[in-house]
């Protein structure tokens, strides 16, 4: 059997501004190539959806200092990089039979050429809710930043008291979630906006969610962080996190997160509270999900997050995707819908 | 033999803004009392040495918050409280012999009892330069601060690139050299204002120091700092702390001092860089040097630096400290001088 033709879109034009789709500069082009045959441990896999992370745009930017850079960047000529959900349409390993749903770096490809180790098997389970979309979402880089920031970085422990910012979000609901029926912490708090996703966050097993649209928000979250916090997880950056920095207990730990989407929120004002990390002994760990991934610790994390979700603790929000059927022809548009703002929950490619 | 009469300056008045020294709202007072007889284990201890330190002012000021202090607060009536050298003039210690010199949380007092178990013994050694005085400042919090938070906190290693902004500083020269001497990190940066303090740190052993007053310092910090670098001490905040956040290696590590005096350097403008946190996996821990002396471990961090002057390898700077000899009617005059500014290194009373 010859190797498998696939259409591509590949990196044609690293952006120094916006992505330009169309024209001489064009930021991707398609192009149709045959993919190699199968090697040793080596499946076939066909894409069936892409995940959409803002993250990507650093991924491919020019000018960008790649030393600086959380992964290696996407260099012109390569194939765009995206994680994915795919079929296993042909198998040379033991572990991964055809009809198998994977996820992987698969990249914007209608189909690859993946070695075994590079992907994860995953079952989709109609009765508990879960689809095969929700492995690029909540059941993937969402619910791993969640599980890797909460468990891994902030060391969430079951006498901690744990504050989640963005909680309604969908990195957020899940660390509410985690930290609730999986970590068992003490008391979990969430922050969120507006009395109805505070409601919500409420519903999904936070013990208290307070709302920072509310006129008295500082006094509610002072009184809902009485005797300070020990774990704070920060999804939003600016005034919640230099509030935050008050509340903390001495010795707590605050887990940075990766929201790339927030960047901008942070260098308007700056970080007035620094000094309470020195006068607190606060401990301020960055992350990035791709650690998690690249560590090859997901599997586990994932797999006691769809326990409790089939337990009936955990809940995957309505919101927390929105799939957009798209024509192959069509996926960097689908792509740009990230930058123009709107969608809810993860923005998820199904490539029509 | 009955107790010890001694004078003491007492809390009269935990002021609310600058402290007053006279008149009726003063924020001291003198008393004369009768210390009680030894007991077990105790020793009387002739205090000959006050430590003034800014983070004296947040002990006793009032309105603190004493969950947010990071000691107890120092409260009306109360003795103020002062690390000191002394010299035991009593004992009930088999551990401690009249004579011998003693650090510990004395007091602004001219006796204090105190247990043997709350002061440590302490060489002078006029041979290695290694004066009394050296004990509250050098050999005291300063090089307690720097050892604790280069090798505990950062937990730098031999292979470690280390930074230390602030380093022709009391603190900072220490950190430089400690991370030299005693750590023997691959290289020591030092950033510090001016060309002569500059090349005076390099004179201790960092590999090189950039002058923060140079038109062109950005560029001589990215030279520096070229390939990026393992461990940031950071003395000062500010501008410095924003930009070496873009200087710290990915999973780098970053020791936030206690720098007391400099906190209002933190308020105005904010940290702007904190993203650098998240992208870079950087790990932030502040301490606070009374951790390293509570845990009680704080003898061989002395010892080792001790044992490097000894070699003559560690120097205390020249201008290390500013001893102010004190009639003990003055002490609270003397330690006003720490909010006037203009003492070169650490201000120690020297009581007549």
């Amino acid at each position: 059997m010859s190797g498998q033709q696939t259409r591509q879109w590949v990196l044609a034009n690293p952006p120094k501004a916006d992505p330009v789709l169309d024209g001489p500069n064009a930021t991707f082009s398609l192009t149709t190539t045959t993919l190699p045959k199968l090697g040793a441990d080596e499946v076939l896999v066909k894409v069936l959806y892409l995940s959409n992370d803002p993250a990507q745009r650093g991924w491919i930017q020019d000018g960008m200092d790649p030393e600086r850079l959380y992964t290696e960047p996407v260099v012109k000529g390569d194939v765009m990089r995206s994680y994915a959900v795919g079929e296993v349409v042909e198998s040379n390993s033991e572990a991964l039979k055809v009809g198998q749903l994977v996820t992987g770096s698969a990249g914007w490809t209608e189909y690859a050429v993946l070695n075994a180790k590079e992907v994860r098997a995953v079952q989709a389970d109609e009765k508990s809710g879960i689809r095969p979309t929700h492995f690029v979402g909540a059941l993937g880089g969402t619910g791993l930043t969640a599980y890797y920031g909460l468990v891994d970085i902030a060391e969430a422990k079951a006498e901690d008291v744990v504050v989640v910012s963005g909680a309604a979000g969908a990195t957020g609901s899940m660390v509410v979630q985690i930290a609730k029926h999986i970590v068992g912490a003490k008391r979990v708090i969430g922050i969120a906006g507006g009395e109805k996703k505070c409601r919500w966050v409420e519903s999904l097993g936070a013990d208290v969610c307070v709302d920072y649209k509310a006129a008295d928000f500082k006094e509610q979250l002072k009184k809902a962080t009485d005797g300070f916090v020990d774990v704070y997880f920060d999804n939003v950056g600016g005034e919640i996190l230099d509030l935050m920095l008050t509340r903390v207990k001495r010795f707590g730990r605050i887990a940075a997160c990766g929201a790339v989407s927030t960047y901008n929120s942070f260098g308007e004002g700056g970080v007035k509270n620094w000094f309470e990390i020195i006068v607190n002994r606060i401990t301020v760990k960055g992350f990035i999900v791709t650690d998690a991934i690249m560590s090859g610790k997901t599997g586990p994390m994932i797999q006691n997050i769809v326990q409790k979700i089939k337990e009936g603790k955990i809940k995957i929000g309505e919101d927390s995707e929105t799939v957009v059927p798209t024509a192959f022809e069509d996926i960097p548009k689908t792509w740009t819908l990230l930058f123009s703002g709107g969608n809810t929950g993860k923005l998820v490619t199904q490539i029509k």
